[in-house]
């Protein structure tokens, strides 16, 4: 089984099987396989008679687009592997357990979470998480101190740099985040009803330099070990659990670019509202809850980044006086900016989101859509003068009110 | 000849007869031991009769201090080989040929540069190199920007990132720059006469806070392909020419400390004079010319690398309206913090400075250590809010004024 081949679905299973202490001998394992295939085949295996269940998910040597397929490396999966050990070394509550890894093969064995739903599902279902901040705040408090340079022997930390070199995953970002959403591109997807909003952008010097800036920090900023992709498609959930999945675009960057993913993918459902429901109130009302999280969520993280660092800072620098405060207020701001540019490229750039794509009356639609770029660049625009995280709930608060005072099309 | 062991001269000698091109047949080769023989044996290979010359040069698996022998990597060798090639191929006149590379005996042969003197020397003896500026400005510009994402592929530079990961000799830069010299520590060493200066600077928190930050730049900031130790006994000059030696520091780091380290160097001598001349008026002209020197330094770098970005920025990106500007104001802050860090610990940290530490009227020699000093500390307060490099050569300007103008002990 060493060398690498796409594995049929029995040998996925044969090979769940082989995994000690999961299934009793002899189980009739059923299969199937979820996810798109797009990049990775994942099958679910399961026992029914013990209710046990693995995951067994295998790269491919390419990722389909607009269905050409480009060649993409299976080295993501050795960086995935190390990623989810180090969170799972971290965080055991919030990450799932690996029960193998076979580099040949491209292949891990996960644990199953179907008792968990996709966050981003959840979301659109108006689900309420109300711990979800105290625990996406420990997992980016955790992950993002204890791997950087205020936690970790410095030479260690340079080596783990090197084994989280990641070219071509980072490269897709460099791409669709912080260039193509930017300037006339094939990789820009919009409807033509918000086509004034995009020129827009394309236009915006100022923005455009805001962009080359936050760029710049993902290109050289070697701060902590990122998650990398930490949208609410890669965060299942339950009422009593949360864990953050799929970390195959790890690599060493700037802190904030985590934080303000999760942050983006809140308020891109908080835009998106506009087409979840008809009833005014009940849109308000979610997207209060909306804008509590993402104030939770920093305020549990700032209180146990700076616990951790009071703490565990291995660092004597770390005490210097004044170098928290200044680091955790850089930190927001880069956060801000991040947000910023993850929502812009989800409106109008390649991948799209769930939240927002699947409204199905248009002009809720494009009221999602202009509420989110309106926030997306106002936020990257405020990145650098910021100085609080009220000052993102105002601009996500204002987006909303606007959109509802502007005059309908009709 | 495989493995490693120490070369014995002989050796050394008919390993660089072998070296094909250089020596005519049966030559009679003489050599000399050069160097401290502290980290690293450097013998001169000669050929008294056709007047040719090569440098072998091995590194020891240690590096020996305060009588210690403290053990310190011979993947050295590698860095400083592979960094000599890629300066070597972006500035081939300011670089010397490598002849050879070892690895197993961790070994380079390199051009005899015989006919230059050590610049730290040359600035002793009051020697004056106009072209000085603007070699080292194109030294400076060609490395710094060709290497960094301004340029290069962002793949490549990636894993250019790894190839030069270097924990051991950046670890020396971080204790001996940025920590040791602001701490009570036995790797502190000054000369009672400045306790009071040095008492002062343990206790300025505020200078503490600038040092942690230009610290976490050095750990974080993977911007460009840095020399890494680029003061002025690794300069090697002649009145028609300079040569840029000795890179085992290279790594991926900020930009600004390469040249402020080059800054930093020229401002130590600068505090220096006030012991190589009795002459006030020879000081004063000496002290002009050095100060002339860094601005030509700092207009050439600028001019040179905004003529690279202008014409070989490989990055859609670096087209931003306003961002190179951003960028050389940022790169000047940097420059000019970390040119204070590198004054301020080779006055009273572990590593001394000979333009200061020859000096051998200890009245003079303490003007010196306080000028340098307060220049230093004074740019490392400055760094985040400089604007022009004229602040700078203000600020070297004031110290030497200063210090002229305070009560004499005796």
């Amino acid at each position: 089984m060493g060398y690498y081949h796409i594995l049929k679905q029995a040998e996925a299973v044969e090979y769940a099987r082989g995994i000690e202490g999961v299934f009793p001998a002899g189980a009739q394992l059923t299969s199937r396989e979820i996810g798109d295939g797009n990049l990775n085949h994942v099958f679910q295996i399961s026992d029914p008679a013990s209710g046990r269940g693995l995951i067994v998910k295998q790269a491919l040597p390419y990722v389909k687009v607009v269905g050409e397929s480009v060649p993409l490396t299976l080295d993501r999966v050795r960086i995935e592997n190390e990623a989810l050990r180090i969170q799972d070394e971290l965080c055991p509550d919030l990450s799932p357990k690996v029960y193998a890894y076979e580099q040949e093969l491209a292949l891990l064995v996960l644990e199953d979470l179907s008792d968990h739903i996709v966050m981003r599902r959840g979301l659109m279902n108006r689900g309420r998480y109300p711990f979800f901040g105290g625990l996406i705040g420990s997992f980016l408090a955790r992950t993002l101190f204890f791997t950087s340079d205020l936690a970790m022997d410095l030479q260690e930390k340079k080596q783990r740099v090197k084994a989280f070199i990641n070219p071509e995953l980072c490269n897709i970002t460099e791409d669709l985040i912080f260039d193509a959403p930017y300037k006339k591109s094939r990789m820009n997807i919009f409807e033509p009803h918000i086509r004034d909003a995009v020129e827009r952008i394309w236009a915006d010097t100022e923005l455009h330099l805001e962009v080359a800036l936050l760029r710049d920090l993902f290109l050289t900023k070697a701060q902590a070990l990122l998650h990398g992709d930490l949208h609410t498609d890669n965060i299942f959930i339950k009422p009593d659990s949360m864990k953050v999945i799929d970390p195959e675009f790890a690599y060493y960057g700037p802190m904030g670019f985590d934080i303000g993913t999760v942050i983006a993918n809140l308020l891109l459902n908080y835009s998106g509202q506009e087409g979840w429901s008809t009833d005014a109130q009940e849109r308000i009302d979610y997207r209060r809850y909306l804008l509590d999280t993402v104030s939770d969520l920093w305020t549990q993280f700032e209180l146990q980044f700076r616990e951790l660092w009071n703490g565990h800072a291995a660092d004597r620098m770390a005490k210097t006086r004044g170098y928290q405060d200044l680091y955790v207020a850089r930190l927001l701001q880069d956060t801000i900016g991040f947000a910023g540019a993850k929502m812009v490229c989800r409106v109008h750039g390649f991948i799209h989101v769930a939240d927002i794509e699947r409204i199905e009356d248009a002009a809720a639609r494009e009221r999602a859509q202009r509420i989110a770029l309106q926030i997306g660049t106002a936020l990257i625009k405020r990145n650098r003068s910021a100085r609080s995280i009220e000052e993102l709930l105002d601009i996500a608060l204002k987006a909303s009110e606007d959109e509802s005072e502007r005059p309908s099309a009709d």
